[in-house]
Order: structure tokens, then sequence, then C-alpha cells
């Protein structure tokens, strides 16, 4: 099996598995105050520590929650119930066009039901977000914004954004700036201080640590209202008994993958180079999308287009050939609409529709790359033929 | 050591730890398409299937989340949003004044933030919700109520309510009930047909899961907003990636407590019983609080009243023997305040302050009610003391 799908989950590191099997079976809730409960409370603590290390933030900037969209949630509505509820001409929520689901529609439900006004970010055909676009958007009414949120790192193209440039805006007029850094962690170096960013989200199983587990980093002085009350384990922001062995286990994770990063970002751009190169030749309609490989895209992504074809097609012609892919992001896969990403990139629907994301992660190989490129020019000629017979054109 | 904590969190049990293990460190999110992804959703699927049925529900009530915090949370403001916005004169939230924080916090910030009044039922000095209680305060004003939420069983004294015949009020006036039977699952029978809820809150490790996984069961037809947007992984209810060992090892672990629900709950009972009549004959001044022995309590629930003493001294006093228990909810351990449930049960400050929380569950035996009996005069004893030296009274 060729699993080129990194960015949707990616295995658990075998430090990981380990820690968390470690604790598994410890009886002991974090908040118990009896000896079981406190060595919960300091393997909990010492992940707390250990996390804010690799993440250049202090240990309680994190608050811990059940994954990246809990984390999104949280920054995205509580940010604005805080903002709003200290003045109430704070209703606009700036984020960029090319967010994920997690903050798109969470920003959406709160104009719908909660009195917000969601402003999208226009991206250029990368999909990147202009630091002056974001300095006109907040410009032209600075009183009346809630919030700014920009991700690090695209989730579908892997375009990465000018986080502390946009932070800066946002600061100019004491707006708070949020960053989804869900793909940007263990991929590219992701430091809180440096982002300059009031809260920056992060999940576990993408960088190899276990699923349902996430945090939301809050810096000092940032006022954000709960999404889900309760017993207030996290710093009376987030409630839920703490998932020792999932957050003992999203630190060893963050700190193999930290380790790793320098040599390991070196070699996932080169394959994926290889990648690119070697299916473009395959396939010479085919186009990448988003940034140039480079400084400004993830090492592991790679987003193409294949016109005249369906991704969903492809993507399951692919699978039959043992190779795992994706055509956007996992989270609105099986919805048979174009990637909302592409399309604010100013793609074409039939572009949008006939593309395909590889990601590469730990475990990937050249191997991975040759499986690909074996199979993926009969691919193609097969899925153009069906989407010929369907009335598509390249276009 | 002598773990007498189970309704804080239970040890995962056998069946769990295996059903996790063997998929944790399978690729694949369930939202994925290719065979990775389909493999995990396979096994999601059929973890609801074996849920539900344990349960009494249908799979499609079932929508999986990060543990009953959220569950609660997704309750009461789920179906507060929806129902306000359906009608706006539904601002009011009958809740007991037993919930758990999750509950009752939830609502406090509902009424704080988002326009709702929050009503708390009385309960008898029992802990017990009549039913006539909320039918006077649902027939005060029915088109005013947004929905009523009532837990199975309480969390500190374990009286078990009379779900049904709460939903029957409710229903009445086609109010929505929800009730968090996080303390009563695997304890006692609980069927969601049964219980005429409309919403049911479960945690998988209070019953032998891992942490981190819950569910709320939403009758077909019952309308609850969204609290986590994104994907829609959840019926467009919930938002994050799925949970697939936490959901596979949740189900493991209903299914092993249900299989021995019978006869547990018989040991269990009888385990306490002799706790409670033993521990009173060392101390002859304390009480048991909440319901008698029966049917009206968790078989595995003991909670006592030791006058003159401080819980939290006897309880870091047994600890130092290696006893564990608490003084009542641990998501609200370490707070230094009386427990709510017993104020509202009509106890006096002291008393409430002077009370433990002693709970059975799996791997209990009759060697942990010894070690209990053991050392709990001698350790009342000192409490004693303590507690006259800090000028507490017996009242």
């Amino acid at each position: 099996m060729t699993y080129l799908d990194h960015a949707a989950t990616t295995p658990m590191r075998p430090e990981a598995v380990a820690a968390f099997t470690a604790v598994l079976t410890d009886a002991g809730n974090a908040s118990s105050l009896h000896a079981g409960g406190r060595r919960a409370r300091r393997i909990v603590e010492e992940s707390r520590e250990s996390l804010a290390e690799v993440l250049g933030a202090r240990p309680s900037d994190l608050i811990f929650t059940a994954g990246g969209t809990e984390s999104d949630n949280l920054a995205i509505k509580g940010l604005y119930w805080s903002r709003r509820a200290a003045d109430p001409r704070r209703r606009r929520i700036l984020v960029s066009a090319v967010e994920h689901p997690a903050v798109l529609d969470t920003a959406s439900w709160l104009a719908r039901r909660q009195g917000a006004v969601l402003e999208t970010l226009p991206v250029d055909e990368t999909g990147l977000v202009a630091p002056e676009v974001l300095r006109a958007a907040v410009e032209s009414d600075p009183a009346s914004v809630a919030l700014v949120s920009v991700m690090w790192a695209n989730s579908e193209v892997g375009t990465i954004q000018p986080v502390a440039e946009l932070a800066r805006v946002a600061h100019a007029r004491d707006i708070p700036f949020h960053t989804d850094a869900v793909q940007a962690f263990g991929q590219i170096e992701t430091s809180f201080a440096a982002s300059e960013a009031d809260a920056l989200t992060i999940s576990a199983h993408k960088i190899g640590g276990p699923v349902g587990v996430g945090a939301l980093l809050v810096r000092r002085g940032v006022e954000v209202e709960p999404l889900a009350h309760g017993g207030g384990q996290e710093r009376d922001v987030r409630s839920g008994t703490l998932n020792t062995p999932g957050v003992a286990a999203f630190a060893a994770a963050a700190a193999a993958v930290t380790a790793e990063l320098p040599a390991e970002r070196v070699r996932l751009a080169s394959l994926r180079d290889d990648l690119v190169r070697r299916v473009l030749a395959e396939v010479p309609g085919a186009t990448l999308n988003g940034a140039a490989p480079g400084a400004g895209r993830l090492p592991g992504n790679a987003h193409l287009t294949f016109p005249g074809c369906e991704g969903d097609s492809l993507l399951m012609l692919l699978d039959a050939h043992g190779v795992e892919c994706s055509t956007g992001s996992a989270c609105s896969a099986g919805v048979a609409r174009p990637s909302h990403v592409l399309l604010a990139m100013g793609a074409g629907e039939a572009h949008a529709r006939g593309s395909l994301r590889f990601s590469l992660g730990h475990g990937s190989s050249a191997a991975d790359v040759d499986a690909l490129v074996a199979v993926i020019g009969p691919v193609v000629a097969r899925a153009s033929r069906a989407g010929e017979l369907a009335g598509l054109s390249a276009g």
C-alpha cells in the first residue's frame, strides 16, 4: 500500500505509541487529588512543558483540546464572543477564503446565528493572502473587527502564509490574530513566539500522535470565551477530563517530529519535487497548483490538476492500484463539490474538480513515488476517457 | 493501592485495550475515500451499531464526541439554540439543582451570554427531582421552555432519577428532554428507548473505555445546533476527525460492561452495602447521604459524611494509607467549596464539607473494602482533631 495522504492523518510514531501505551491502563483522573490523580496530573504537566518548548510557547499558553476542529472553533467563537462582549461594535470576522471548514463554517455560523459579519479575504493564484489585502479590510473600519484568522499553511495546496506579517497588521489595531497551524506543525518551523499570533491551533494526529487530541495556544492576556463549560480543567477555558495518555503521546510525537524536522523537511521536499516532476512527465497536460516548490510551500505537499478528469474517479482508480491520496481535505471528502480553495485561487470549476492532493510524511519513501509514477499515466488516460464520455471538457 | 474512585475514572478494560491497540497504528481517516479510510469508516460504523444495540438505540441516534462534557454542552447549547431559533419565546432552561457542572455551568453561561433564563429544579433530601416539581415549573409557562435536562444518576451521591417520568412531563408540552447518563451507564440498565429521553450523554472512560471519547444520543427528528463546526463528520452536528481507535474501544467496553451488568450490579451493591455498614460501625457519628441502598441508588456508590471533619483532610489521610477516593466530582476537585449537590439536598455547609465519595467498579473487591475499613477509624479520629483545632463544629 502506498499511502500519500499524510495531510489527512499520519500513522502514529513509535515514540507516541510507546508514550500512549505506557499510561493507557493507569487509573487516575488528572483532576483527582489522590496519588493516582496526581500521577496523571504530573504526566499532563510534563507533556505541556515539553510541547510548549518545541512550540516556542510558555506552558501556560497551552489549552489541551480534542483536536484541531475543536481548537479552531474555540479560537474563532471564543475570541468573537469575548471581543464582542467587551465592545458590541466588534462584529466583523476576517478570515482567508482558503481556510479549513473548521474556521470557515464556524465563522459562517457566527454570522448566521450570533450577529457576526463574515468577510473572507481574497487570495492570489497561489493561495496567498497579501498583508495589504488584510490591511485594507481592517482599515476600512478597525473598531468593528472582532478577530482575524489566517491559516499558517493550506490543507489542500500547502501554501505557507506570512503569518507574522499578517499578525502585525491586526495588532496595529489591537485586533487578536489566530492561525490554524494544523498542517504547518511538523512540516516547517512553527514557533508560537515567531508567529506573533495570539492564538494558534495544532492537532496531534497530523504529526504522528493519536487522533482525538489537540491544543489551542493562547497568549497571556488574550481573553477567550469557553466553548465547552464544566469542570474548567484547562484554565477555565476548556472543560472535560484531561486525556492523559493522549497528551503524553502528543508531546512524544511533537518532540520526535521537531528533532527530525531539519533533515526531514529537506528529504520530503526532495521526494515531493521528484513526484511532481515525474508525474508531470507522465501526464503532459497536468499542472501543479499552489506555490512553486520552495519556501512558500509545505515540503510534503503536491497538488495537481489533471484536465478532463474527475478527481474522485482518479482517486478510486489509484486506490484500486494501492495508491491512497485525496481530492482535497479529508474533512470535505465525499462531498461532490469543487474545492473552495481552488475556486478562491481563481481556478475554473472543471479545473478544481480534476485535482488530487498527494501528501508525504514520516515513512514516505522513494518507493511510494515510484508506485504512483508507475500507474498515474494509465489511470489518467482511463479517467480522461470516462470524463469525455460524461461530457467534461478539459477547459 | 485501593482504588475507590471509579466514578471519577475507571481503568480500561482488557477488551477495550485490545480493541484500541488493534487499530491504534492503522493509518486512515474515516472520512477518506480510499481503502484505508474505508477500513476506518467500517470500524466506526460497526462500533456505532454495537453501541446502539447495547443502548437500545438506533445507530443513527449516536453522535460521537470527545466525552461527557462535550456531549452535555452539545445537548444543552444545541437544543437551546435550535429551539430558540424556531421560537424566540423559548428562553427557559430547566435543570435539576444537582446536575454535573458540564450541564449547570453550560446553562449558566447561556443565561449570562445568550439570553437564556436558567431555572434549577429543587431536589428532596435524597437528591431526587419529583416529577410534580418539574410539572409545576413547565406548566407555569410551557411556551417559554427551551429544554429540560435531568441527569439519570447523580455523580456524587448516586441517586437515580425517574427519567422516563420526567421525560413524559416535558413531552406533554413538546419540550425536548436531555439526560446525562454518564454515571448511570454501566452501573444500571440504561436503554435510550426506555428512558424516553430525546438526548442522552455517555462517556467511555467511566465504563472502562478510553478517556477522550463519548457520545450524545439524539432521537430522530430532534434538532440540535452544532457546537463544533467544520467537516460535519457526525450528521453535520459534530465536526472533527473521527477517533477510530477510541470509538472501537468504547464499543468493546460497552459490550463487556453490558454483558456483565446483571451479575455485576448485584456484586457491587453487596460490596457497597458491606462498605457502608462497616464504615458506619467504625465511625459511629458518620451518616450515609442520598438514597437508601436499593433501587434508588447506583450500586457502586457510597457517599458518607464524617461530622467535624474536612473532606479534603480525610481524602489526603486516606491517600497516605493507599486508599483513593474523592470528596465529590473529580471535575470540581481542588475547588474549596462545599458540594452544590449536598447543599441542594438541604445539608448544612459543615456537613457538606465533611463528606467523601467511595465509588466501586470493575475490579473492586472485598479486599478494597477491608483496606478502607482498616484505616477509616483512625483517619477520621485524626481529621476530627484537626477539625476541632480549626474550629469546625460537628453541626
